[in-house]
């Protein structure tokens, strides 16, 4: 609308859906580490709240109700940061359920938006260059949930059960139906049959669809090459065939390395180390699943604008 | 940008800029309320500042410098509204100095924007139709002021006057240049010379640019109808010819009342009541200068709409 807007600088947009406590933070927090603060915005659509926490106690409404949020309002937004303009983004402080003064957010050359739902409606899905759905096994999300909530946001144990049991009509509805949507979808879960120590990191299983052009990992995952991670050809949830890559959260410390090199060579940069920020999931915790899926990440942004 | 922004309904965008306490919101609440909420929403673009009054403290910025507000995101949102989208509108609250949550705003059949720079970049210009600057003699905007924020916003006296001083460099500098960007510039005074009693109301002195197209007020201010406004050509501070309406404080009820159906038959509604909202000025008191324009104004809005 702007008359400069056509040569403004555009962004690549990635988004990040997925259920609350699903890991979308944590997953945008690597590739900003990455990437570098001055390179990449992230932010969280699930600022958009219409109502503080105390104003919807009267309503019946939980803050991933879509009528919760200024879903228009995020539309604009995404429009305007994909055609190089700046928003100010409302805020929501999580920790005590408050809407607070807006922020000024200008596009940089990477723009990562993770929320519960920026990937609700056509015109924000236009939006995106790559759109990832994170889709943890229930049992682990929740388990991420009790923790969060529990430990950064004030609630106690039994008011996190109410608000799982309390969202889980807008996690069937509105949420899990973006994952149909997204161009990869990313589930971390444990290995069922194996009995490996608690501390052993989640496998990931990454759907690699062709809704845009995925990089040739045949290439790259020879099982001569490693056995960190292994494609798979398979059925997508509607019957669709789809790539899939396994990386498995087992593996020695040592395959896993050559592992990481092996595909940041092929998709990141050749011959340069791999960002230490990869696959951070906690204080000391490291995840070569997560950080392999974020690498696939980086492969597309970078992809993106060049 | 939107897909059907070019479907949606426009409205009729009115700026009235001009210096702090100047009487923007009191022209612009008699139009309001004349066109009834549920067709007009007016804003204040002083909502978007940048700093809360504490965080100013140390900057030497007023709150009108251009560097204290987010001018840039006001030329975003004016051009939203404009082309029939919502926007989340920042907002100040005036009374404590501090930046609070945000609120939604829906574009109507008439939009007014009233604030101390909304026609500071050509941008923002472009996106009204009607512009007005409010120009006071500076001993009434003063005395404005002092009422105001001595009465309102919790401010002593002392304050007032360091803020008036403290204020002017940008006054000179950003606020007065706009001036010669309205199509329309109200001046009220006291007339010198005359000895009216103190509740008299201030005359009005309007001057009618060709940047728009005026009504022919010169078929309706002939002599022989009234005494309350009259028509002068005159040269703008430019030294062009211009069309000038002087409209009296002084007259009688009687003669005001007359004046102010003959005007409102031939702007307004034919055979209508003037509207019991134009010329408040504040509880139990009322000025014809400003009820008539008033009534230009909404000449302009209705006429857009049309």
């Amino acid at each position: 609308m702007s008359r400069a807007a056509d040569y403004r600088h555009r962004p690549v947009m990635l988004a990040i859906a997925g259920d609350s406590a699903a890991g979308k933070a944590t997953l945008a927090a690597g590739l900003v580490e990455a990437l570098g603060t001055d390179r990449c915005l992230s932010l969280s659509a699930d600022d958009y709240q219409r109502f503080d926490r105390t104003e919807r106690v009267g309503m019946s409404l939980t803050p991933v109700h879509p009528d919760s949020n200024y879903l228009g309002i995020l539309e604009q937004h995404l429009q305007l940061l994909a055609t190089g303009q700046p928003v100010l983004k409302p805020v929501y402080d999580h920790a005590i359920g408050l809407r607070t003064r807006p922020e000024l957010l200008e596009p940089k050359d990477f723009v990562i938006v993770h929320g519960v739902l920026p990937l609700h409606s056509k015109l924000a899905r236009a939006c995106f260059d790559v759109t990832v759905y994170l889709d943890p096994a229930e049992g682990i999300r929740r388990a991420w949930k009790m923790r969060r909530d529990t430990g950064d946001r004030g609630y106690t144990a039994e008011q996190v059960r109410e608000a799982l049991a309390a969202a889980e009509a807008a996690s069937a509805s509105v949420i899990r139906p973006q994952r149909v949507h997204a161009d990869i979808v990313v589930s971390f879960s444990r290995i069922s049959g194996r009995d490996d120590p608690a501390d052993t990191p989640l496998s990931a299983e990454v759907l690699l669809r062709p809704t845009i052009v995925q990089p040739d990992l045949a290439q790259i995952l020879r099982p001569s090459l490693t056995r960190t991670a292994h494609l798979r050809l398979t059925r997508d949830t509607d019957g669709r065939p789809v790539e899939s890559m396994h990386v498995h959260g087992y593996t020695s410390e040592e395959e896993n390395e050559a592992a990481e090199n092996l595909i940041w060579n092929a998709l990141g940069e050749p011959g340069a180390e791999v960002p230490q920020w990869l696959g951070i999931t906690g204080a000391g915790r490291r995840s070569t699943p997560l950080a392999i899926t974020q690498m696939l990440l980086l492969y597309h942004l970078l992809q993106g604008s060049r």
